[in-house]
């Protein structure tokens, strides 16, 4: 399958990224409503509305690059690519969903009741499906990575559930989370999108690395984000992170240096979850004052120049792939 | 791996079924127990709660013997029995989840709210155990059937709850539905059970319609048992279906054939809820005049009829097979 070839231009490697996929993803499209024909609407309703309400589509697209760069980009490439999305998208539905029921919320309102129903079976539904579409790669080592993937995702949450809404949670916990609930996904799409294009399995496992951690920059930028005056038309509310008590770098990092008299804020505002329309404002200040983005924002830089010996084999790709990584950490510039 | 002799003796076909799997049985528990293993230690305490919560493993235990009677109990077998185990465990959990949350139910209570989110996420991280194990088998066919088997469990939750709390629901359809959430999952333990032990298409083809009828002939029993007086150390309390709504075929042909004033009733009290604590001996008394439970056994004798026709190839194991429909049925005795 012939892909556009990457121009050195003026574009963005987001934008390189887009043109290189656009052919490919078009497949996969179709390959996702193929699979969501079902006898019951409401599933191939609700599971549209997911996909295509304006995600990334990142993790698809990591998959036909990773397939283009170690061979070419075969029917497996294309069934794998939308077997992540769903994979992602499964989760996205149900994490939604626990969100919703986490305690610190409090009851979920009555109209969300069937929401969380759907949301739930649905999620079920593209997993299976997931698994299904795998299958047709006709290649264990795929299934056998995703599903251990899918139990990492898994874990990850539940102990996200443990952990994250108390100061006692540490930078490496932190990253242990980020780890399982982001980049492990990331990685499995660069690995997997490698092995069925013939890649070795250590060129396999080093393009696991780089998704790995380009997954953890792109989480790491996302917390910082949530602390910053954005544009709405991304979809993202923020002080999300602030409203849930989800304990994220930025304030870890705060609380580390903070006063007495800042730490009991923290601990009102994030534990307790008893915020006032101010204090969104005041937890900025708070976060600027202790150099939480920077602290932040300088480990995802430590993270991502480890990175760059990863890809420093590669050669005609290299442009592309150090680009990512450094588009995704200057997102929230 | 050597398994106990069938014995002519006075012991029902499920105690003949239990002796006969039971050292395999041990090393699907010694596996299950190996794959619940993280570091955190709730996903564990959870999982073997429910799985260890005295059910009657039925679908591992049909596993083991239809390897046993196409062939021979391997290792692939025993990964196979654990992984249908997490299947139906990780089905179970959202199910409760589902039931709970359903509209008609009301709010959920507020002491519910963390089981539901543990009960999300064991669901999830059983079911991607499921596939990691069935992974070990090296066998495609496998990851083919269940992860389908899997898609067709969760539509057929969302068409249950969408069609079964209204009297419009058909004989057929709820058949469908009944097939969909319990007979496809027996059906697939048989057949992949067979395969794995290397069994021809059409032989692990015929004994997937034997897991199937025997799947149906189960729930129509137990949809019977709920308006039945059981012993309560079954772990089941009667009445549940009626409470909840649920319009099973009980009730459905006691719809069929119900007076006016009948009609309102069946609607009063299962359709809008509406319920005192005198409805359901009303009911039992309704569905015995409409003869609702021997129409409904009928039907399963019919279906077990059907059945003895699959199996009449079948020669050393014909007994046993035929004594686990005929004890199937007669369970509400």
């Amino acid at each position: 399958m012939a892909l556009a070839a990457v121009h050195e231009n003026s574009l963005t490697a987001f934008e390189n990224l887009s043109s290189l996929v656009a052919d490919s993803m078009r497949l996969v499209d179709g390959l996702i409503d193929d699979h969501l024909k079902t006898d019951i609407p409401l599933i191939e309703q609700i599971a549209k509305h997911i996909i295509y309400s304006g995600g990334k589509r990142l993790r698809p697209a990591l998959v036909i690059l990773a397939s283009h760069i170690h061979g070419r980009v075969s029917a497996a490439t294309i069934a794998l690519a939308a077997a992540v999305e769903f994979i992602h998208t499964a989760t996205l539905l149900h994490d939604d969903v626990i969100d919703e029921s986490d305690l610190r919320r409090g009851m979920p309102s009555a109209h969300t009741v069937w929401g969380n129903t759907a949301a739930i079976l649905v999620g079920d539904f593209l997993f299976a499906k997931a698994f299904e579409l795998m299958v047709t790669t006709g290649d264990l080592r795929v299934l056998q990575i995703l599903s251990k993937t899918s139990a990492i995702i898994t874990a990850g949450e539940v102990r996200q559930l443990m952990e994250s809404h108390s100061f006692d949670l540490s930078i490496e916990s932190s990253l242990q989370i980020m780890g399982a609930k982001t980049s492990e996904l990331f990685g499995a799409a660069c690995q997997t999108g490698a092995l069925v294009a013939g890649a070795t399995d250590q060129d396999a496992l080093d393009f696991y690395r780089y998704g790995y951690n380009l997954g953890l920059i792109f989480q790491i930028t996302d917390d910082v984000l949530d602390y910053q005056v954005i544009n709405i038309s991304r979809g993202k509310v923020p002080g999300d992170d602030f409203r849930e008590g989800k304990i994220t770098l930025p304030v870890i990092y705060t609380y580390q240096t903070a006063s007495s008299q800042e730490r009991d804020f923290l601990n009102r505002t994030m534990v307790e979850l008893n915020q006032t329309d101010e204090d969104l404002n005041h937890i900025r200040h708070l976060i600027e004052k202790h150099q939480g983005f920077e602290k932040s924002l300088s480990l995802a830089t430590d993270i991502m120049q480890k990175t760059h010996l990863i890809i420093n084999k590669q050669s005609t790709f290299k442009p592309l792939l150090k680009g990512l990584l450094v588009e995704c950490l200057s997102r929230n510039k």
